[in-house]
């Protein structure tokens, strides 16, 4: 079998098997190859740059023993077909963590949930990133391997499986990929090529290198890494972690050129495939067209979206918080989808964001809970932690019913009690002690004085496992239904694209919004309420309460109604 | 007066004249105001800040002596009134530096070499720097005080002087205004607010601070001062140097805000005022409409262009010269403007740059001589003391014929024999043994075994300063007045917007090219030449040489011929 690797600096490579070492040949671009024997590679390679440790390969395909272990080849991947994703106009992302979705952990225990999920109307499920990452267990943002899926999921063919189950449900997979950095333990990375670069910093570590000397292999290596998730897996898409923090200050951002090619590979498939940006910038241009100056990626999060509805549930004000404040700030996310479009920022002591102009509803992806924001809090808790079970129905439907993709973390759809807490599993004892100091101190300096879970702790990984037998509970089974009639109601809205007409009354505690055909009335006052409806004819459709009024006339103390036009 | 003056993080600030200290008041958005004693700041002000050592106003509009001196106000500008800027398409630009242009090195000075412009056929000067650098010579890209023009070049009342007597002219006046990075000597803004980070490096110290906390502040000390120079002193554009290094990763680009603001000052005052980026990224996002993606900026400097002449012309291969190469480069550079439109580009071992798609000729400006690309050079030679006095015309010929917008460095005219080196003049001691001894380092490194002028020595400016009795020598006047008609020429071109049709011979050495009626034959060979003609009759109007030749049919050795469509 033929195998390449990129070292443009080096003056010899070797492949390195436990048989014995193979010089390499010399190759075009910095690549060096070999025609290894079969035999040898069946038990694992490395390889050895100007006779330094033997490594494994960057483009490893599969790191059975982690990401300190020999790499290995895998046999050719199934074509996998074509499946009909549907448009994100239609969708509802779920996120998942595989190894805390079930308590195995596995992409095969999953499997066994995928009837839940299509139960509750999911159309794409988000797999937080896989790319091999040290230890047992973690979130995936440090990954090193970036070709290498997880060895502690299940196998290759085990991911290909669960991938092959959704597309027979009808649930597309969009996996989580990380370009702004690579993990600091398990990188070999530096023995190879400039992937790294000191130019610019990202809070993480090192920034990649797309725009200095050697940049051409290293948009390589991640391009061909996306084409690799999307065409031998079959994933129908890739979210990017924090395109803010990739910079490639150049004529073509890596990000053009990576949509550049996720749209040729569209075109050779017949597939539809999609690239989301979680950006921090409220800026378009990441989702405009190549013609109009933009990216081309499809569609991007919108975390003000998070923000205001947190902001105006929780009353929390620290952080980015502080930047939130009342109904105006969640009626302009339900309209707009940002809330900052070029006003100042107190959080970050500038002005921020520009107008979404010409930007289409389904390019916006929001959430009201997600990884990074249940995960980032001292403790790790969930909305249902720390609302009331009204709010979390008027949350919910904000949500569901708003004209953007809605994203739901696993778990949210029964109003989960366990937290998902922050956790890791480095080998190297230092870093993992650093990583559990810094992690405390972090919070210490916000003013927190409680605990902080020990992110090594393989008691904090434990913890954060979804429970699956709340559900059996009166209480998660009514907020799960409540979720899977929200999501119906939203799957019969018609096609056209609109924004929503919001109104609200701050003083009388109210806040209404249509969008195509379907009207959201919430009372978040102690007192039943008289809401005025918007001129036409609603039919109630859905009430979150058991009492008995039929139309807003007299809508309880802290309901939400869901009206269709008639 | 009021004066006011932004210290954000400050308790207190004082107003500190030769008479007595002043508590200034707090006013909103982290300035601090003051109606200060008109007869005390006649003697000069300074500013402290917690008490701290009293500092130059950041916004100072006169600092007579010198950067560490006080800070004066000026009385009111008269109005720079209606200028009928010429359009690029017509323009020719002259890069000016006032303090090697004449003996004396004043504005006064340079205002008596005005009719030799005008007879020339300039339309714009282009001032290298000017604002406050230290010493008393210096190119002026270490400027710290950005309001406050450099007092050894005469009085601002002078300056507006010489921009007046320029418009009686018809010749339209650019600054350079250097916004990525401040001048090391002389650098008090640290003391007022986050004017720099340490985010992002550049080649010249600290990056300026346009998308991190307080950037807002920062964004409107630069274009403020982009305004001033506009509405006060009246000058027709501004020319920003080195845009690749202003690092803006936020929604809306420093470049795009200000062109904005210009844009709204063209509004009010009815004037024509431009923005010319000098950009080193081969990208046409600079100068796209911001409808369709760009920054809206009207025109950028091609350094491509320079590139395939010069190395062409000289053979030189080292640094950036290693990525051009033959005729090819030439016919491309006249075409396109960029040569790399994204190809590899060995010099930065990556992909550059992107295609010019939807551009203008004029919006770009291309030289084959300026202040970089000579006083880069250790002994700063031009071209003049490199090549033939052929060459020499058959480059003005490339150059002012081109589609694109022509920029001459001063004394390029009559092909000048003095030098421009790198001088400097800091105070601080130590600062100037390292940049002597870093420079000589530098050219070292690059195998550069001669002698390096030491940039600190007051003979190395003077050896700088243009002789004005060349011009008395007839090779000068004889190349003097080759630029004369090939400007007339220029100018007699119409208006519409086409490339230019090039052609070329490497193996018979020729080339041509023709664009909007006009038709430049070169015959690079050291024997006669019959060059093709494109179809069509053409009028031969101008010829490098002497000889009697009425066609291309006998061109002579080394010749450049000029024609004109019948």
């Amino acid at each position: 079998m033929i195998l390449k690797v990129w070292a443009p600096a080096a003056k010899s490579v070797e492949l390195v098997t436990a048989q014995q070492r193979h010089a390499m040949q010399s190759a075009p671009d910095g690549y060096w190859q070999i025609d290894a024997p079969d035999a040898e590679l069946a038990s694992g390679y490395r390889y050895s740059v100007d006779g330094g440790p033997p490594a494994p390969d960057p483009r490893s395909a599969w790191q059975p023993d982690g990401v300190h272990g020999a790499s290995f080849v895998l046999a050719p991947f199934r074509d996998p077909g074509r499946f009909e994703v549907k448009d994100l106009q239609h969708a509802v992302i779920y996120e998942l963590h595989v190894g805390t979705f079930t308590p195995a952990g596995t992409y095969t225990a999953a499997r066994e949930k995928l009837q839940h999920l299509a139960q509750l109307g999911v159309t794409h499920v988000e797999l937080m990133p896989l790319a091999s990452f040290p230890g047992k267990r973690g979130w995936g943002y440090d990954g090193v391997d970036l070709f290498a899926p997880f060895a502690h999921y299940g196998t290759p063919q085990e991911l290909v499986g669960f991938i092959d189950d959704c597309h027979a449900r009808g649930i597309a997979v969009i996996l989580d990929v990380v370009y702004n950095h690579f993990g600091p333990d398990g990188n070999y990375l530096g023995l190879f090529a400039p992937y790294l670069t000191d130019r610019y910093k990202t809070g993480w570590g090192a920034a990649v290198n797309y725009d200095g000397a050697g940049s051409d292999g290293v948009r390589s290596f991640v391009i061909d890494n996306a084409r690799m998730w999307l065409r031998d897996y079959g994933f129908d898409g890739l979210r990017l972690d924090a395109v803010h923090a990739i910079f490639s200050f150049d004529a073509v951002h890596l990000l053009e050129e990576l949509a550049l090619a996720v749209r040729q590979l569209s075109h050779t498939t017949g597939r539809r495939l999609l690239l989301i940006a979680e950006s921090d910038l409220n800026d378009p241009r990441l989702i405009r067209s190549v013609t109009r100056g933009g990216y081309g990626l499809d569609a991007q999060w919108v975390d003000d979206f998070h923000h205001a509805i947190h902001r105006f549930f929780t009353q929390e004000s620290d952080g980015y918080y502080a930047d939130f404040k009342g109904m105006a700030d969640i009626a302009t996310a339900l309209r707009d989808g940002y809330v900052y479009q070029g006003q100042y920022s107190t959080h970050r002591g500038r002005r921020h964001g520009r107008r979404p102009v010409g930007i289409l509803p389904q390019q916006f992806i929001v959430s009201t809970q997600n990884h990074d924001q249940i995960g980032n809090r001292a403790q790790g808790e969930r909305l249902s932690m720390m609302l009331q079970p009204w709010q979390l129905k008027a949350v919910a439907a904000l949500l569901l019913l708003s004209p953007f993709v809605p994203m739901l973390f696993q778990g949210e759809e029964w109003g989960a009690l366990t937290p998902f807490l922050y956790f890791t599993d480095h080998e190297n004892a230092e870093l993992g002690q650093t990583v559990a100091a810094g992690r405390a101190q972090e919070f210490s300096s916000f003013g927190w004085k409680g605990e902080v879970p020990n992110p090594q702790s393989a008691e904090t990984f434990g913890r954060s496992r979804l429970n699956w037998n709340e559900l059996q509970e009166t209480a998660h089974a009514d907020l799960f239904e409540w979720h899977r009639r929200l999501i119906a109601l939203r799957g019969a809205k018609p096609s056209a694209v609109s924004k929503a007409a919001v109104k609200f009354n701050e003083a009388e505690q109210w806040l209404r919004f249509a969008h195509q055909g379907v009207l959201v009335v919430l009372n978040f006052a102690a007192q039943t309420r008289r809401v005025p409806l918007p001129a036409g004819r609603w039919e109630l459709v859905l009430r979150s309460d058991e009492a008995q009024a039929r139309s807003s006339d007299d809508m309880p103390p802290n309901s939400t109604f869901v009206f269709r036009a008639l």
